[in-house]
């Protein structure tokens, strides 16, 4: 009844459904989960701990994962030309990180985590650009002032998905600073997704890797 | 004296350092541009007609466009795999699109213009989908209430780069509605760029382009 | 003592004084509510599933529905001259529809309820347009980008009244994105309620319905 | 070229395409108005009096007014069930409301115009009510506070279109207090459109008042 | 320790310190007022029912009122030229309107009660003219789009004073529009208070009163 | 006809209308000036040294003054209490306190100037405690962060009237900084009017004086 | 795993890594607490009460101090030129000042309080100038309208770091008006820190104060 | 007549008087600069090109520099510890960085100028090492992002002072989001001054430099 299910979007934009379960009951998540499952992969986002148990009894063989809040089963099976990296500025900014590593991995795509390599110690993102060499696209999580993406824009060749938490305090309204000075970034590979979107800073960056 | 040239840029981000002519004087300008002149392709973004004559001067060759208001010379010879759609809603939204297609012409990615095909009559963007789906990127401007990226990121399986513009007036705050509108668009392949920064827009789609 | 009664409302403004329960305690409702009751229909608004006993308990015959969260009793029996379409974007936006929906209800008003045909998959509204075509007004909800009246403002020759929602997150800031959105909206025949006001919604669209 | 004429939109909507001249050149507004002419009436709004020349040599029989900054000519012939009001709080608020009338006189609807009636003299709407009684629908212009439209909407049992204007200085932000204040009312008839947006107005009050 | 009490405020600004409760422990309080007492009248504000009784035991003939959150003993009696009035637009809006009219009994200056008298019921406020003009100042309390204070203050030769309240939702702001309003009354004898800032819209009142 | 003077006004709220200049063409304040000449005092605010000619002309004995931008005639003769206080905190806020100044004169109120006493060398203010000590109220102007009402508040017994400007840069965001400040103002004898509106602190001061 | 610590950033900004404890577990902050004991001064801050038991047992010796929400073992050995002043303008904002106290403290500067001395009696900052003037820097907190950096500032030849807090109601917008305040400040010596951040106050002062 | 001179300034706060010229005349500028000559070193600020000439004329031996707007006459002779250095990210943002510089000059401090280094190309700064490890405080200015402070603040064991600008467009908001940066920045040395105010950001490290 309450939801249409639209389920030509895989063929038309490249990936079922996904289920965004904040605002949605335990019960509701459940029933549209069993509803998609087994037309290809399944996965649902922002799904709090206390309310993942009855999704996951509806659907056989789902992994949830807490720091993710995420609900997942299979992969795509699309070829892809690359890994993309996930980097964070804090260890506060993983959940955001890990919503996109989960996207990437039920797309089918590698995610090369560097983690809490913030600006205030630039010696440590520096000793990863290895890691962000060998990528297709690079999604860089910060919140606070925000300033990470700029510094990874500036020594990659590749697309720079900021993705702007909420993390911090007082002056950063939330995420409102950190995603004004995404926008604002000196460094023109950086484009911006909103505040804690990891699935959407995820997906984007699977498409870009696909090719 | 007062700028340093980034001459290792073009190796290390793919793409030579682009000039922003804004807040710079005409003779500013033209000096840097005879700098960079013979080390890559030449870029200048902003550049109004009134300040161009001594740029043109000093870079034999280059080409002076009034309405992307750039001025350009040569282009990048590397690999793409297809070319970019630039979409907009209104015909005022026009210049920020050239922007980016000059753009993506000096990275040597040919550029699909779909123009004026704004949301309140929606059969214009449906009768292009052709040329939307053969392309690598897609670019979506649109000023007011910036809902273009949504539909058209709904119809593709590519990334699509929102473009907010200034245009509008009252309560669009000079491009804040069309941004925020962008930033929560419903389709999770939309990233976005700055306020009628059609060069951040082109540049993105262009490394997309590339591969 | 507290409350002045408005006696004379509906002869002036075509509806009897409505309850708006938020920042009411239970009991408070229940005694205006009773006041109320034999003077017309009765509406009361905002009306928490644990708050409603007592107000069912004062009016006999009171139909209390917790997905619009009112509480009514009766309806108007003004000639009208056609229904209203109340559309919405996503299954979050029905309970700001279904406030909407009950007044018209309450009204002596067909609603005619077009759910979940967000702009992300443009196709689930344009199936629909048969439905629109046969109202004198529609009634757009939509959270996140708000985009959805601007697509149904260019479809229907009726007046569109966007309803922004608080659905969404990040820079959506509470339902301000949608409001911004629909206030700049390139379709003319858009004018627009307060964020989440389905009531205020569902009274003009009953007003220019009756005629 | 740069424009793509939506010439079914009469069919669609109500009324053909209107020409918003602001951001656009004299030369660009006289070629749109060319093509236009003879496709059923004509409107060009937001038409500064030093740019209005070349279009109303370009359309024979065009009047131009420079309070409202609006040229038009002929105007529709569908049936209309009574007039529609403008009104407004203080004489600067003058234009906002001659744009809706303009716009009202093209739809081929009555305007019945009730000026300088704000707020701090109350007495001055109250002595004009014979004349909002008559009509479908009340449109009513506010800078500064924005207070009117809620006390009108108070009087009359008809749909109010409140009509924010940048008139005002300091905290009025150049309209936004009026446009908050107006989405706020306690009269729930009203509904709103964007700062000076005259003709949004106008062309929504003459729907309601067509049937 | 933590709190100099500034002994000298009575003289210098005619009136002993006030205890603002909130983000106070109810010890603290209580530990205050007990130093207070003995020096003049006491007021404490903004203290919550479940947190008054210790500063009750604490002050012997103190009187606590649940509605205005206020506990109180004694009055000032100093000469006053007339009493104030206290306006009210809703039901909602009483409380911060107790406030004020126990700050008024604290200073020994009569509150003449005018409430529930919102502007989409215009006759409610024209009803009480007779008690608004034997008053020398007039407190208007108002949420939402917060128009009273410009109609009041258009009724009246005194001074008023808004007091914008948090009443209301969405883009009411918690307050911001109604505060926003009340700065840009057309009615110039209007100054205005923070957000439900009763006390101080009392306090000046007071003053004013006093001559 | 575009103006409806509220003649009766002088003996509903005190004061005959003021005109407000701003916005309006020379010859039409002319007009208006000409038609209120004789009805009591004339005051015109917000004139421009450049648009003062006609209105002077138009009024026999007008006297106009370019530091506050008004244009008086004659003052009213209703009895006063004392004098008010007219503060400012820095030399850029001379205007707004000069068109307070005049309006206090207007009403026949003795204003005394206490100028340049900004809160960085408090022992400017100090100094002058006998000249505020013996003011019925007190109007204290100030730009950038909006101190200096405090100070005063803390100082005298009286109403203190905030009048915010707009004097500042960057985060002074045009008058909105010191307006919020006074707003929040720990001295609760303080009430706040629009950025730059030395009219209405003035006029508010003038009717406290009166009593 | 989740967190790398940074071992070499005393030697390069003369502070050891100090642990925010906001929005980590009690388990997480235990643990990197051992991590980081041993390898000179610790410090955890925004600890609340009912999270510090396990950090505290996981270091011996460790102090934890409930007001200003620290824990904290060792000090610094550097040379000092001279104590650090922290003032507060309430007693509200105790708590801030207590964490840039404590702050002070493990980097071995000596913290001179000046508490409770608010604008609105002025009288209270200036007798305490003796306290003032022999301190190397001032930290000042306010919330409302932050109003005693700038008194301050006029009274010192030393740097002042203004120091927002979220103390206050309604158009204090949870400390942005004392921010903006205090960027404002027509005392050229202050700078400011994010809101509530007091651990960044001590810091700034505390480096200041060794030279 | 119009301003006060603080002539004890200097004694108090260790700098005379500033003429701060934005929004003064020619003349009046001059007039102070005429009066505040021999009592010091003379600093005038924001004085345009055009607005130069009189106050040259008035003040023998001034030097006119129209990179930083600044007029300056002398030098104090206090003793320092150190230089400071002054950074930028950009080259629109050297003349608020050359405000900066010449006040460290008036202040008799050395000012190292480390230009165009921002973090797009993070070998330019770490280049610059040893040019900020000599300094006594580092000034960092940036617009856009704001990115810079936060980078150089974790190089240093200095305080850092960030020096937001209006460089950028769109969504930098003229300086806003630099500056929120800033506040946000997650190195703890960082405090801010306002949006373009070299002055300040200079004067404070002066006091810094001097000990
Ligand atoms: N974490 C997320 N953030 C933003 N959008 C999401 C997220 N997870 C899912 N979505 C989107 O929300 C849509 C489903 O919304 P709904 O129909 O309300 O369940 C999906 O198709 C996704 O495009
Ligand atoms: N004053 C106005 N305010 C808002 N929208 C307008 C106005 N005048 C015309 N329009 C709309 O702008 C559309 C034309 O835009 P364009 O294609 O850019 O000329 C028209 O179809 C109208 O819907
Ligand atoms: N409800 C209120 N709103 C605003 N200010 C208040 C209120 N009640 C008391 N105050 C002020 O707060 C001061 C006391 O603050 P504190 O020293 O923190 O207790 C009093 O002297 C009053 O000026
Ligand atoms: N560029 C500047 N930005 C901010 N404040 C300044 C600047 N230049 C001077 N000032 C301050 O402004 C004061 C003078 O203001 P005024 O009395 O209006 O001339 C000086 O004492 C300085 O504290
Ligand atoms: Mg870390
Ligand atoms: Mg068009
Ligand atoms: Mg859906
Ligand atoms: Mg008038
Ligand atoms: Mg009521
Ligand atoms: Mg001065
Ligand atoms: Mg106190
Ligand atoms: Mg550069």
């Amino acid at each position: 009844g309450f939801a249409t299910v639209d389920t030509h979007r895989a063929l038309r934009v490249g990936m079922p459904e996904v289920i965004f379960a904040q605002g949605k009951t335990a019960a509701q998540v459940a029933a549209i989960a069993r509803k998609l499952d087994g037309h290809g992969p399944l996965l649902v986002t922002r799904l709090d701990p206390d309310k993942a148990a009855p999704a996951r009894r509806a659907v056989k063989g789902a992994i949830y994962d807490p720091v993710s809040r995420t609900l997942r089963k299979g992969r795509m099976a699309l070829p892809t030309r690359g890994p993309v990296a996930v980097c964070c500025a804090g260890t506060s900014d993983v959940p955001a990180c890990e919503e996109a590593a989960v996207t990437l991995e039920v797309m089918g795509v590698e995610a090369v985590k560097v983690y809490d390599v913030g600006v205030a110690g630039i010696h440590r993102v520096l000793a990863r650009r290895g890691d962000l060499d060998r990528c297709r696209a690079v999604i860089v999580a910060a919140g606070m002032e925000g300033a990470l993406p700029s510094v990874v824009g500036g020594l990659v060749g590749r697309p720079v998905i900021g993705l702007p938490t909420s993390v911090g305090y007082g002056a950063s309204f939330s995420g409102l600073t950190p995603l004004l000075a995404m926008l604002n970034s000196c460094s023109p590979n950086v484009t911006v997704v909103n505040i804690d979107n990891g699935f959407g800073a995820g997906f984007v960056a699977g498409l870009i890797a696909r090719g």
